[in-house]
């Protein structure tokens, strides 16, 4: 079993790296402790000049590095030294010259980093394409059970300290976790590259759209393993992306409380993604998926407050999100107020922790600086056998995307709530209706299989919480199909509409705005999230 | 640029594959034009053996195959071959004896099948890793301006019409198509490898669950890509898995219709998951990822009379599922009576076809027959900066599963229905509430941010519909938290309630029932689905 191979000694070392990072220093230190180092190129100029011992793997070859780098490595003296199985292969290594190599330390051309500049072309991005450190990197990760591999700078300290512990060895679990790292490293180079190239081949005409590679390879870590999923009986594990953005759940710091769980992260993820839509002091409350508080206000505490008042039935065991530093009064009101399951906002200060570490189980976040303009990224749905995969949904919707459709257009007041409310509207389940006043949702109705239904519950809502209709604006997801909607709306009070337009029957939805004196506004975009 | 190399003829092939199919005749027909050929070990052989002329790799190096295999094609000769630029490295492939190799015919150990299998320990799996085969893979594909890369056999035929068409040469296009593929290959190589090994390092004790790996690489293939996504302004496209289950949406074939859009996907996927759950003649129709009708009966044309019935606004531009063959009267009923966008079934009968071909715009699909149990699989959930990955929802509840808790028992009318919904609810957005009686749904309430407003959205839709809730069951996604729900259930007549239990206020809870002369069953198992 490879794992429970003794620790033998490193003798001889293969350094090869693209990344240079450190590797003076880990190569001195090597050679303090009696290996001798093979290397290549760059790598072996470097060594000499900063006066570390090394033979250029040309010499230990009788083969020359040729064809600009091409070929340097891919020789069986070199590979034969890696893959030599101790207790097995001595004699023909020794009728052929091999001699072991312990310990390979390769990284890779960057390919990831080629491609990502603005001026990177087809061939500059081919001839970025590694083929001999791959190679190393995989021979010596098969051989993990007599060669160690290390394809991280971070990891040469370990690989010492591992050395002086051990005789210059390095443990069994050790060579593994590193090789397991190496096969992770080549998944993800040969994944970056295929989806490059992926491309640009395309199956028909209709197809020949830059966005989408032939096939789509993905790699994330793991972040977390939970108790459970979604539910008791699903198992389930929090991966993120390798350089997850700033202001994000996948990048977030946990302060304080119980382990998050799979909806605490997803919820969590809906109102981080849906406060950080707005300008001012905000605060967004979600339960189930959906927002079932949001407002905007002058302080943190005052958003919370008018968020809260939206519904606080749903609100009890919600997630509480701000795009300002949690201060001590609003940590105060909530705890004080409600159960919570978790609260993440830029930054905690020092007394709101205090505050909120008196309820040991609130899960306490910190997500940092909120990015002024959120960096695109790709979202999935999941079906049974297979994957969508879309832009995710970041359109901004300005006054300037607004089209006043109505004999009324809307006082500036209406106009900053139409605004909000389309926000809102943006991160409630489709269909989604949101009536809205003063920068505060007034009734949120979410995931109807009928528009009408939405606009209903949303009225339910209001009343039952005594929040006043009259005078408040909707947002509609998406358009009308009917008039009915904003009839019903006009009956309830409200005042002012906005939704995408672009129904067949636009004019007669128009026409029952007009007969109400409602002024309406169409965006042109919808906000469908299912 | 590489595509627009010219076309030159393959004059020498390397073949060395794991997987022999077609290998004999492919070599067969090279060798009749005029290619030289070498080959490695087992394919060596193989040849040789079929009177096809072939030298073997090591008589080429001078270097002996070793290492049990470790060793046979990790030589510059090889790889100089492979990677020798024309009209640059000849000089240099001369002096060292070098031929140019323009055909590479490499597949790779088959390490998926390998740890597939129930015997696989985790030195097998280790030796089944290809190291030779991947090397001369990418390098053959990084030269792709020069070689040609064959990874399937099903590009076998294809290499050979173009050499016909080309004067033994395949095109630049084709070079680089296969080139892709050859880092599509690897790249699917590796990231199996890295799930496999990830499985077995772990960070802490609590890590310690074999099912998620330390990096969770996938791999899709491009299926179509879509005018846009969820919606217009969004890019989109459908991947699917290598081999897509079938009775999925992912392996259904599409009869007629326009193309699916990406709503009309995750829309099929949740009424066609929902429909195969149920023996019985059964319907689901969904709209904006809602089950908004469903009934068994005892032909698809009573169960989509019933579905229907439940609510026929929402039924409006549906997607319709079934779980039996599409006979001609239920797709008059359904193409007479709505605006539907997506029918599905496991098979549709040459009259079914007519009738629905009056439509042209009708989607129109197959999924062939439905498993009998699903597999299993990872269902996904993408946040801003990461993935939760959990284990898809499959549990199957049944009379075993239920227990009793309240002084009445169901009947067994009320259990067949009790039943009925519970697995409804499985597919309908949390909260979720469902009324059914007789094997129809009654009133879904859907997606809401408190249980209580769903089961008010469930009977304000009935009463719509005016379908009569007297006499109906409830189901409910998970347990109430107070009595409330059932309060509120008595008052509408409903009989019988199905749900997980497990609240701190489960007796409350059928206190109410209790009173009200309501049997209820407890599931133990939860099935939040947002």
């Amino acid at each position: 079993m490879a794992v429970d191979s003794p620790v033998s000694p490193i003798r001889r070392a293969l350094i090869s790296v693209s990344d240079k990072t450190g590797i003076v220093e880990f190569a001195s230190a090597l050679h303090q402790r009696s290996v001798d180092i093979l290397s290549t190129g760059g790598t072996y100029k470097l060594l000499i000049d900063n006066d570390i011992p090394a033979t250029e793997i040309s010499s230990y070859t009788g083969f020359p590095e040729m064809m600009d780098g091409r070929v340097k490595t891919l020789h069986p003296k070199v590979h034969g030294g890696i893959l030599g199985r101790s207790g097995q292969d001595e004699a023909i290594m020794a009728e052929h010259g091999i001699s072991p190599i312990d310990l390979v330390v390769v990284n890779l051309y960057p390919f990831e980093q080629t491609i990502a500049r603005e001026d990177c072309d087809l061939p500059t991005a081919i001839e970025n394409i590694d083929i001999g450190g791959p190679t190393m990197v995989r021979s010596a990760a098969k051989n993990h059970r007599d060669t160690t591999i290390v394809v991280n700078a971070s990891d040469y300290a370990r690989v010492l300290e591992e050395m002086d512990s051990n005789d210059n060895g390095v443990t069994a679990a050790t060579r593994f976790d590193l090789a397991v790292q190496a096969f992770e490293h080549t998944a993800h180079y040969d994944g970056a590259i295929a989806n490059y190239l992926g491309k640009r081949v395309h199956q028909s005409e209709s197809d020949a759209d830059q966005e989408f590679p032939r096939t789509f390879n993905t790699q994330f870590q793991k972040a977390q393993v939970m108790r459970y999923g979604e539910n008791p009986h699903q198992k389930a594990a929090f991966y993120v992306e390798k350089n997850a953005p700033a202001g994000t759940i996948a990048s977030a710091q946990q302060i304080q409380g119980k382990a998050l769980s799979y909806n605490n992260i997803a919820d969590t993820d809906a109102a981080l993604e849906c406060v950080k839509t707005f300008e001012e002091p905000a605060c967004v409350i979600v339960k189930h998926a959906n927002p079932c508080g949001v407002a905007v206000a002058e302080t943190p505490l005052d958003a919370y407050d008018l968020a809260y008042a939206t519904d606080p039935t749903s609100a009890f065991g919600g997630i509480i999100a701000f795009n300002r530093t949690l201060d001590a009064e609003t940590a105060k009101a909530i705890i004080e107020r409600q159960f919570v399951e978790v609260i993440i906002a830029p930054a905690v200060d020092t007394a709101a922790r205090e505050i909120v570490a008196s309820k040991k189980n609130v899960r306490l976040l910190e997500c940092g600086t909120l990015p002024e303009k959120p960096a695109p990224f790709l979202d999935f749905k999941r079906v049974n056998g297979g994957l969508l995969v879309q832009d995710c949904d970041q359109f901004v919707t300005t006054h300037a995307n607004m089209k006043v459709v109505t004999d009324r257009a809307p006082t500036e007041a209406e106009l900053k709530d139409l605004l909000f409310a389309w926000k809102v509207g943006k991160f409630v389940k489709s269909n989604a209706i949101v009536y809205a006043k003063n920068n505060q949702t007034i009734g949120v109705g979410a995931g109807q299989m009928s528009r009408v239904y939405s606009a209903k519950i949303a009225g339910i809502k209001a009343a039952d919480e005594n929040l006043e209709v009259p005078g408040s604006v909707m947002a509609s997801d998406a358009f009308f199909p009917f008039r009915d909607g904003i009839d019903a709306a006009a009956k309830a009070g409200v005042t002012a509409v906005i939704q995408p337009g672009g129904s067949m029957r636009d004019q007669e939805v128009i026409d029952a705005a007009n007969e109400a004196g409602i002024a309406m506004v169409f965006t042109g975009v919808r906000h469908f999230r299912h």
